[in-house]
């Protein structure tokens, strides 16, 4: 790695200088004398004010304590700076400093960290674990049901925190420091979650005309949501466009480099819930395609999220019928996750176990994997009510990216880069997710999964200043295309109802490879 | 009393238009649609920025209660707002509101306060009491010994904010309300009562090269200091210019109008210490007197401070030597407080009891008020080291005056005005004080009493926009002169340790008075 401060660039996003959200100042201070009787904090801003031009403020907390430290380290100092917003979080004696900066997607599911050293951007730990909001329900509307109860959204936002926190410790610990020495936390997440960390009643979220609490929430210090960081660590929610367009959205476009290609590209979010941006240099539009649980296994009886035991992938002979499969960890099968899911669905259509309805040419279901081979002595499978309702969620994934398209006056196959976004996006067979339909049938060349674009665009803006300006004007730059109340909505989504659609022609490698299949079977 | 939002105009100037440190802004905001899905947040802020432009920042704790209250009030509420630091302090239903300032004195004896209704600009009500710690020692070197020790800070600092807190709490009740009423308050006190009261260690201000932790204090929440005030309001210590010239002083020349005049002023704060500042609109020259504790009873036996039972006025008959005398409060006497204590003096020597040196002609003593009509049944007298003390306070304050004058090249004679601030202003004889020679030889009417001054300039920053721009000015064109480090300092004290100076000749007015006294007698 260099030793520049230099960041890794991110996607096509050249090389970012080093500018974290929080940094440590090394300040030599004139020496007073009688005919230089500045005050101490006045000798110190002046210094810090050379070094780091702004206007600065100086909390009382570390007022008290800066006469002694200058005193102490004959007027040499390290100040610890929120550049953003003038604010001098600590004042330290001179020498090598640990600030740490915290990463976090905070997803309606799972909450995943890294762990930066501020001081030369490189990342020191990754960690994830659930959202402890899952004790409270699995998806945004029980979540906001359960805000409106008496204590609910404490309780929420505890648990938000929670999970920030023990990531927090536990990246800490491992890289050998404390929670304490993380000086900066920058959290991208949808409306929902950010506002339920903040505390920030979502009620008007879920109703027309669907409000949230704040577009850009201001920085709050860590000791106001009790996340065991440095006290004044400055902890910051990325910004979002409106409730169904949220910080992690804006994290992914940031950490694809799209909104800075002169060509149109495509950004699909496939987590819990689904969300798309589409455009370039010149403009962006963003559209929440309620897609989600399907892909973490929500919609179907044994789907499951990503974890040891999931069935990730597989594939069935068209011959025999039989299936080969691969589980996470290697463990016993337990369940299909979200990529298992695209595999399973998209094998039964091309061996021709189901047809282009999704319904099976004989019996009721497919066994996947036998009960003796899984976990628990069950079966997996998938029946047609299965196999419907992630059709469903499928074409609604499917006509959000068509409507948008149609709006703007492209096709897909204008698209430059289709950028994936989300849990499964490293996962994902996207030749299988072509062949069903979620995904437009485009050379494999322009499909780029980024894994999670929302943490890496956390961590960008985390480090660079740059990341910061350009989040704040891809906020500025994107619009919001409403869907649900476009007139085309419907007659796309039940275009999309079939495998790999309605209209064939669309899916011209599909159908070679249909041919194919039946070809060799 | 006016009905318009103009302020009493303070002296010379002018009418001041009111714009408080914290004032209560009515807003109306733009439904929400939608087409117009902005944030509760971005909402109210623009409103906020159409009312009153500006970068706001909205707290956490207010964003949190914005948008139930917004709902509730029909896109109508009423931001409290610190405007000079962008601080949106709370948000409340729309109606009338009672927005009450406090601005305060903390002198190093006596803490005096003023309720000021930010609406209207008028004075609810007055109050004073000593500063609690006096408990801790008498003046500002042993508080500064005090601080030293174990806990001493924090004593002090707790000490200071109950001082303050309690004077909140008698006025407010007063007044109807309670001190959660109180949304802001200006502090003008000297360098070392601010620096107690913000928990600042004042240990460097008594060494050389003698340095503030702060020149220029930022606000802090009430709440941090624990004043009892509403939680958030803006508490602003007034700046200094040095360890030796407060923010008493500089809210003194404010109130005093001095810098806005094209002629020389003096102005002398004869309080526990004693400041002055000599100048106009051009420039402005500050030095400390030193002179302080004999104006508060300090450096004579029989000394006490202004309060019931002190003998605030006295005369003694040339011939007969009878004692005239008033107490404050009309109570028997209990001693001599300031301006008792110059009538005393003048009148001993006006009467020719003691000489030109300070001396007894007769005897060691003189009794001014006897046992019998005193509290204490102990006589109240004066003796030559009383004298010699008081006129070593008399002629160190007159040097300064005179070394300050000789640095700018003027005299006396010169002095368009000359303020008087502090506790004693508006009680002192100033035909007496010029007889003993404390006061220059000047024609009455240019002697201008202003009381507490501090208070006064206090109260103009609290409540106007202008004054607090004033006073950074004053604080940016006041130079200090260290009179300590002149060499012409010793000669001008000695020559003035006479009545009233060892040149009579400066004191022209005092000589044709005793030549009067003298022929009548």
């Amino acid at each position: 790695m260099s030793e520049d401060p230099i960041l890794s660039e991110g996607r096509s996003a050249g090389a970012l200088p080093l500018e974290p959200l929080v940094c440590a100042v090394t300040l030599e201070l004139d020496r007073p004398s009688l005919s230089d009787n500045r005050g101490d904090r006045e000798r110190f801003l002046d210094a810090l004010d050379r070094a780091l031009p702004g206007r600065w403020r100086l909390p009382l907390a570390v007022l008290r304590r800066l006469g002694g430290l200058l005193r102490a380290q004959d007027w040499r100092a390290v100040a610890l700076v929120h550049r953003d917003s003038g604010l001098v979080l600590d004042v330290r004696p001179p020498g090598p400093q640990r600030v740490w900066g915290l990463a976090v997607d905070l997803g309606t599911t799972t909450v995943a960290a890294q762990l930066v050293d501020l001081t030369d951007g490189k990342v020191l730990g990754r960690a994830s674990s659930l959202n402890e909001q899952i004790a409270r329900g699995d998806d945004l509307l029980t979540r906001i049901a359960w805000a409106d109860r008496e204590g609910g959204l404490e309780d929420l936002s505890r648990r938000a925190a929670c999970s920030i926190g023990n990531l927090a410790n536990r990246l800490a610990t491992t890289a050998g420091g404390t929670p304490a020495d993380i000086c900066a936390a920058v959290v991208a997440g949808n409306t929902v979650m950010t506002q339920l960390l903040l505390g920030l009643d979502p009620a008007a979220i879920s109703r027309e005309p669907y409000l949230p609490a704040a577009n850009a929430p201001e920085p709050v210090a860590a000791a106001e949501l009790r996340l065991g960081l440095f006290p004044r660590a400055p902890v910051w929610c990325l910004p979002n466009v409106g409730s169904f367009v949220g910080g992690d959205v804006l994290a992914g476009v940031l950490s694809s480099g799209m909104h800075r290609e002169e060509a149109v590209s495509l950004f699909v979010d496939v987590g819990t819930n689904g969300e798309l941006v589409l455009g370039g240099a010149d403009w962006l539009v963003a559209a929440a395609g309620a897609a989600g649980p399907a892909f973490e296994g929500g919609v179907v009886k044994h789907g499951m999220r990503a974890a040891p035991g999931a069935v990730e992938h597989l594939t069935i002979d068209p011959a025999t019928r039989r299936v080969s499969y691969r589980t996470l960890g290697g463990e016993p099968a337990r369940g299909l996750c979200g990529s298992g899911l695209i595999d399973a669905v998209a094998e039964l259509f091309l061996s021709g176990v189901v047809d282009r309805t999704g319904r099976f040419r004989e019996g009721e279901e497919f066994v996947l994997v036998n009960a003796d081979q899984t976990a628990d002595g069950r079966a997996i499978t998938l029946d047609e009510t299965d196999l419907r309702n992630f059709l469903r969620t499928k074409a609604g994934m499917h006509a959000a990216v068509e409507l948008a398209l149609a709006r703007v006056g492209l096709a897909a196959a204008d698209l430059a880069h289709v950028y994936l976004a989300g849990a499964i996006a490293n996962y994902v067979d996207v030749a299988q997710a072509v062949n069903i339909g979620l995904l437009p049938d485009l050379p494999p060349g322009r499909f780029v999964p980024l894994g999670n674009a929302s943490l890496e665009g956390a961590r960008l803006a985390l480090v660079s200043r740059r990341a910061r300006r350009e989040l704040a004007d891809i906020r500025g730059r994107v619009s919001y295309l409403e869907l649900n109340a476009e007139a085309g909505f419907m007659e796309l989504f039940s275009a999309a109802l079939f495998l790999p659609h309605t209209d064939e022609g669309r899916f011209p490698s599909v159908r070679e490879r249909l041919a194919a299949r039946r070809g060799a079977s």
